[in-house]
This record gives structure tokens, sequence and C-alpha cells, in this order.
């Protein structure tokens, strides 16, 4: 059942995340005007009460509030630097996706503008927005956030991480990071076990079940880390394995190492630094010290 | 409370995981004999009711089925070599983290020798052993999966592979692959969010839900690997992003690339051979063509 929400909001961009986004906002009564570059992208959110503006300039001219959710930062610049005098005392929402120093140009823009100013990083596909399982961080104004709180978590679960308007695309590559990082050790994973027969969704119901069980061992990782101290008893030290084993099964199975010799790398450093017998999340020391490299 | 179960069982290896796996054996009521190279590791299980053997031989001509948990492959050989004559007739477990080959070695040592031979590969730490949380892996007899499946389960969650003895050992890698390159990816993460001020826990709070509900995408990945067509509608090709943004974002916070990079590379031999215009999943033929490299 939509709850009635007097708030008038416009969203510029209609791709598959902007248009997810328009809905759950016309879902929550809000009278909503969309936008999009190319037209026919509406349809759907027209049909579920949303107003189609002509023009960008109309859509910002409608709200108070503008959501922006375009193809990168250059369309954001695109989009908005001939609106600058409409967007002033205006508050902007974007979830583009851009790198964190975009984010704080961007900031700083809209400050220029007059506009206030909160940015945001999705941690989603579209089809989650609107589920608690979507996580959505943001940064720039806390006042925005505040005051917006609850329309943004029609979206999902919201997250404030600071002024830094740059820190929600910081923390958001961080964790794509982590992902695609992941996507890459299976795939590795599947083209090791691919010629024995085994297909890769059937290495999927092995590894999704038992990666999602090893992320429990980040919280120890990182205590150790946080800490600074890598020689915790009881834990097997880098000696013990540099990944050795596993870097020569892979090219027993013909294929790349490259996957799993990053790791390895990152071992071997820290034993080449005299480290050899700390342990595994000392490779952190590897990647935080770029000058430490072989 | 504790099942009575007849069958005598020898443990050669009182490692940590060695004395898990003989603790649940004990708990279930077999008549179990313990043996390890250095002394003073079975006192917890002695009075839980194991027998200690003075020595290996002892050990191994006190049961019909002898596992092994030794530190590694030549570890093996070091203890079983000379009891050779007594495993005629016997039933060998071998839980030792080995190579698929060095696995394949041992199965056909143990033929020789006129022993039954099972090869397993344990996705869990030590004290995960006894609960359904424990997967491991078995490849090698199915005589001797079959015989002593119960047992097995005292374990954790058994899977018989086939008959090539190596096939645990490889899939135990494939996996555990996954599990390092993963943690590099949160390593990473941690360190690209650590200029802003945030400790690794803080990452690890939000790291281990998102990843976790990453894995859920590893099972369509597998099927456009196994489809071998990565031309999606609707998703991102790869040429929409090479992860440039998350690269020049960590060398941005003054950190190693060479963790995404890692990914990067993948992306780029593939955009390089023509497939831009397809999805992500196509990072599989890097890894699995290493004559494709760079």
């Amino acid at each position: 059942m939509p709850t009635t929400n007097d708030l008038q909001v416009s969203a510029l961009g209609l791709g598959e995340m902007g248009r997810a986004l328009a809905e759950a906002l016309v879902k929550a009564g809000h009278p909503t005007t969309v936008w999009n570059r190319s037209p026919g992208r509406a349809d759907a959110l027209l049909a579920q009460g949303a107003r189609e503006a002509a023009t960008a300039g109309d859509a910002v001219r409608a709200s108070g509030l503008v959501v922006v959710c375009l193809l990168d930062h250059p369309s954001v610049h695109e989009v908005l630097d001939p609106l600058a005098a409409d967007l002033a005392g205006r508050t902007v929402v974007n979830v583009t996706t851009t790198s964190p120093d975009q984010a704080r140009e961007l900031a700083a823009w809209a400050a220029e503008a007059g506009a206030a100013y909160l940015d945001g990083g999705i941690m989603a596909v579209p089809s989650m927005i609107g589920t608690p399982g979507a996580s959505i961080l943001y940064s720039g104004s806390s006042a925005v956030f505040e005051e917006h709180r609850a329309l943004l978590d029609l979206w999902g679960t919201s997250t404030y991480h600071g002024a830094d308007a740059g820190l929600a695309s910081l923390y958001d590559l961080a964790l794509l990071a982590g992902m695609y990082v992941m996507f890459a050790g299976f795939a590795h994973g599947a083209a090791m076990v691919a010629p024995s027969g085994m297909k890769a969704r059937e290495f999927a119901a092995m590894a999704a079940p038992w990666q999602a069980a090893m992320t429990a061992a980040f919280d120890g990782l990182g205590e150790v880390i946080d800490g600074g101290d890598y020689t915790v008893p009881g834990q097997q030290s880098l000696l013990f394995s540099d990944l050795g084993d596993m870097v020569d099964a892979s090219a027993a199975q013909g294929i790349s190492t490259e996957v799993v010799a990053m790791v390895q790398n990152l071992i071997r450093r820290q034993i080449d630094a005299g480290h050899g017998e700390e342990g595994f999340a000392r490779i952190y020391e590897s990647i935080r010290n770029p000058a430490a490299r072989a």
C-alpha cells in the first residue's frame, strides 16, 4: 500500500537503475517528475503516475529535490552545467557512478551554484532497489541526508559516511573492488576444475556457499590489520605456504596462473622483507606500501 | 549423546586438524588409536577415551581403517613407506593437504601396497569439524567412500567426486584459490579506505555481507561460462568499464594497484581480442587460455 508523501522529486536519467529509483519514489506517493535524454524510457513510470518533463531544465524546476542517475561524470556536467542558475536553492542527490575526485568536484560545482549536494554509491543491482538488501552509501551534506533520510530509505539501507563528498564513491569502489576480485577468483577456480569435466555452474554450487562462509574471516583479518601485529600465535605462517601448490596445480591444468600469482606476489614480498614467520593478513602491507614492490 | 560404533579407527597426525578429526571419532564411540610424531598432543583425546600408540606402526596395525592427517606429502611417505607391508588389506583415508598429482601418486603407492585409498580435501577450519558447515571433498576409492560414509559424515558434509584420487585436491585448491583471492580483494579494499580514517574492521563489517550476497552471482556467471556465449543482452560490456576508475582511485590513495590491475588485465586482453562488447564473464577466457596473454 503506497504511503502519501508530499515532497516533489525530479529524477534525471532513466537507465535501468534510474528507473528503479524513480519507481520506488512513485510507489511511495511522491509527485515525481522524470526526464531522460533519449525518449521512451518513461512509459512504465508514467503508467504508475510519474510526470515526464520535456527538458532537463523543466525537470529541475519542477522540484526542490533532484535525483541524478546518469551514465558518468561528464554526463552530469553536460546535463547540469546549463542549469546552474536553476539549481540555486535546490538539493542534488547524485547517485551517478563517479570516482571520489569526480564526486568532490561535483560537490564543489554544486556549492558554487548554490545547491546542496549529497553523493550516493549504490551497492546493488536495479532489481534490489526497494529492498533492505540494497545498500546505498552517502557522503556530502549531512543536512540533506538527515532531511531526506525517509526518502533515501525507500531505495534500500542508507548509511552516511561523512562530509567529504568523495567518501561514498571511495567506499563504493573499495567494495566493488572486492567483488570484481572475488569474481576473478571464482573464474579462476572454474577454469581450474574444467579439465576434469566439472561445469562452471557445478563449481558455482560449491564455491558460492564456501566463499560466503569465508567472508566471516574478514573481521579477524581486519582486527589483525588494525592491530598492526601480524605475529598471531597458532596461525599458518607465510613461509608455511606461499600458494606454490595452488599456482603449480593451476599451471598443471593448462590455465593462466596470473590470478593466484597476484596473491603469491603479495605473500612473497613480505617473506622477502623478512616477515615469513608472520600471518596471511600481512599481505595488507604489500598493498598499502607500493614502494615495497619488487 | 555418543552413539556406539564398533569400527576400530587409527588416526596418524595430531595437529590441530588431526585432533579435531580424532575427537569426532572418539565422541561417536569408535575405538580410536592415535599417534603423533612428537608427543604430548594426545592428552585431551586420551581423557576422552582414545588409545595412544607408541609408534605409527602400532597405530596402523591396531585398525582396519587408518586416517592420515600429516603436514604435507613428504610427511605421508616418511611415515607410511616403512609400513607398506602392514597396510596391505587395510584402508587409508588421507586428508593431508597435497597437490592433485601428489594425491594421485599416493593412491598409486597405496594400490601397490595393497591398501584401499580415499583422498580427502577439508574445506573447513578445525573448529568447524563435526558440523555440517565443514565440507569435505573425497575422491579415489568409491567403495571406501560408500562403506565408511557414516564415519566420514561425523566430520562434516561429505561429497564424493570420482575415482581419480587427485580430484578432491584439485577441487580443494580451486575453492581455496577463490578464498585467497577474495581475501586479497578484501585487503585491497581495506587499504583503499584506510587513508580516509576507516578501520579495517569497519570495512570488514560492510564488506562481509556485501561479498557474501554477491556470491549469488556465481551461478549466473557459471551459466554464461558453460554456455560459451558472452554476448548477454542487458549486461554491462567490458568496454563500458575496464575498471579504470577503480585502478585510478586506488593509485590516488597511494596504494599498490596490482590486485585490481590483475582483473583489469583479464578484461583488457578480451577487449584487445575484439570482445569488448561482451560481458564480464568473458574474463574466464583470459584465464583458460594463457596463450592469449599479452
